[in-house]
């Protein structure tokens, strides 16, 4: 008998009709004999539904209070899983964040799991109960309710499965998997049937939007499989895991994009030492996430500086270093924010050179100029205009030969 | 310095728009200087819609499922109210029926609070916080949640006002106060200005709409002031308090009618010791409040018996007799649903004779006959047929000059 941790998100979820069907997988699955924890979003919609209530009341929130509001969504979804569990005879119960005993720290709004106390979720395995967990949330040392972020509740799943060392964590989700690159944006783009967690991660920080980063980070330090599938069919879906010898033959495994950073320019800055610390050290105090930093050899003594982080977090950006500006001298403060981040990811890249060069004469041949590139063991992103984003991924999934041979869907008959 | 209880039914809380003006009321209050506490109900219809979508995944859904789906609509009307209160700078933050250390039985969808532990609120207090509690809801031993069936933020807000000895307990709903009688049914009736513990829990058990029965209780166990006004204008509300002589000198506070109930008629029941505790304890470990029971003198060791109960429970109440029917024998059962119960209720009935002979009396006057009678100190029961109940009601309220001498507000406008 195995025990398996299945999360299923908010479109899986999103009508009593759907939640019915999410209630028939799972009773088959129980009645083939497995133990089984599910853990549920709230409906499709609701989040937003319920973010667009308290942006009425009032423009700027409080977090704590933002908490206690979406907190509500989930605890909806595993009620009502629950009662149609119960409804086709199979034993069932909900259960909350609080009370699978997931601890988070104090960060409202995007609290990291510290701790998960599964006494009880364990008791309720040991009786044939299958928990229906409410993903996203968990309280704090002051017995407050806290929420993981977008995407928490693949968190959430992952964390349990980790807690009660769990044989699988099964992704269900609207897609089939996770793919080579956006379908959306090339047609030919292929579902990968196994990857290792160190290029997911990558993946899911550079912009895929499958998995949340926390949920591969939790799945790679405990070792948890996890499986991405879709709730809607049968496929096989995508295997997250250790890297092994077959993962490596290929060179780059995704590419990703992300339209959602700025960059900043700072032209003429003092080229002494202590500038750059006192720069950064002002703009993580207000917890702002800077990705990238280049910075250009100068002349005369100053230097010109570029950083990106997420467009929101720009003007504010901008408004610190204009206060800076009178401590250390700031010619120009320039913001981009029609820039985009497009990325290649591959474990096999370790055991390949080449990789880098190949892509900028990709972009190159197609006339993108390339702003600002950042690589590591297993990726390679550069920074384009923002209006090149598909052209680049569109060359680079091609001359990479992700591609299946046909189109995975083709809309075409032949008659 | 004044502590007050605030409670805020569902219509007063049902928008955006109506929960800002919730929020400057109390924010007045506050600058005033006393210090509050906030119980909110979930909006109005929200509760509705819930069990609607219960009722859509399973005709008989699970109890502590219900409780866990029902308690959601409560968290997002506290959470919006402190968003606005804080957006006004009045400091303030939500809390649930846990938070607040409400500690209930097991009864799931109906559970009884059995203590409450109220450090926390107790510490926001002295910080000059507003707390804004859920009511309706409070955790078990399992630290499970439960719900205090319809009308429980009533109970909530008199139960924290009682631990919390507060001055006053205020329950803000959308009609002006307690009326003589249903001022739908008759344009005269009277708002009543003070009322006694013991008359408005006999109105509130009786059918009155405006407070929880448990509420009342509470409010009278532990001496809390309650003031039940509208939240939609100033006006001063009904106070319900300890008796007083002025209180007295009415013979009737107020005539309260019941259309939920059924009468259950058992033909034929053997006349011997033992019968009669054989039928009511079946039913009562069922769980099914029985109300009015007579038994009439029968002939030749037969008797007929009549009890009332609950509509909804009527059809389960004649499955269990048609069993316990081989044991004790019963000719015929027969129900009832078209009756009504019509009560008049005062404490000046203690002191004052022939109220029940002028009730019988006005009745019979209008051709209504009386099926059960039922009294007790301060109220007389009439159970009559359902169609009668509005003439009834009106010419009681006539014949004990219940009414004011002009109705309280003409639509005729004389030029």
């Amino acid at each position: 008998m195995s025990l398996i941790v299945q999360k299923y998100g908010g479109t899986s979820v999103g009508s009593i009709e759907r939640i019915r069907n999410v209630a028939d997988r799972i009773a088959l699955k129980r009645r083939e004999g497995d133990a089984l924890v599910v853990v549920l979003s709230a409906m499709s919609g609701e989040t937003d539904r319920l973010i667009k209530m308290a942006r009425k009341m009032t423009a700027d929130p409080d977090q704590r209070e933002m908490d206690m509001l979406l907190s509500t969504g989930e605890r909806v979804t595993i009620a009502l899983l629950a009662m149609a569990l119960q409804s086709l005879g199979c034993k069932a119960q909900s259960f909350t964040g609080r009370q699978v005993g997931i601890l988070t720290d104090n960060m409202h709004t995007r609290a990291r799991i510290e701790e998960i106390q599964a006494g009880r979720l364990k008791e309720a395995l040991s009786e044939g109960i299958v928990p229906v967990v409410a993903g996203f949330q968990g309280i704090n040392q002051k017995s407050d309710v806290t929420t993981l972020g977008r995407g928490g509740s693949d968190t959430t799943a992952v964390a349990l499965a980790a807690a009660l060392k769990a044989d699988l964590c099964e992704i269900y989700t609207d897609v089939d998997g996770v793919y080579t690159t956006d379908p959306n944006i090339v047609p030919t783009a292929r579902r990968i049937s196994k990857i290792s967690y160190e290029e997911m991660l990558e993946m899911a920080s550079l912009g895929a939007k499958v998995l949340q980063t926390r949920s591969v980070e939790f799945a790679m330090k405990y070792r948890v499989p996890v499986l991405v599938r879709s709730s809607f069919n049968d496929g096989p879906g995508t295997l997250v895991t250790q890297e092994d010898a077959e993962m490596e033959q290929e060179i780059v495994s995704g590419i990703t994009y992300n339209k959602d950073q700025a960059k900043v320019t700072l032209v003429g800055v003092p080229d002494r030492p202590g500038v750059a610390s006192k720069i950064f050290g002002a703009i993580s105090k207000e917890e702002m996430n800077v990705d990238m930093i280049i910075q250009n050899v100068g002349q005369a003594g100053l230097t010109d500086l570029s950083f990106t982080l997420p467009k929101e977090d720009a003007r504010r950006a901008k408004e610190i270093l204009l206060k800076l500006d009178a401590e250390i001298g700031i010619k120009n403060i320039a913001i981009n924010e029609k820039i985009s981040k497009v990325s290649l990811v591959g474990v096999g890249m370790r055991s390949h050179s080449g990789v880098a060069a190949k892509m900028f004469s990709c972009l190159s041949a197609e006339g993108i100029n390339i702003m600002m590139i950042s690589t590591s063991e297993i990726k390679i992103s550069c920074v384009i205009e923002s209006k090149y984003t598909e052209l680049a991924v569109r060359t680079l999934h091609d001359s990479f030969g992700l591609g299946e041979s046909q189109p995975p869907k083709s809309e075409q008959v032949t008659r």
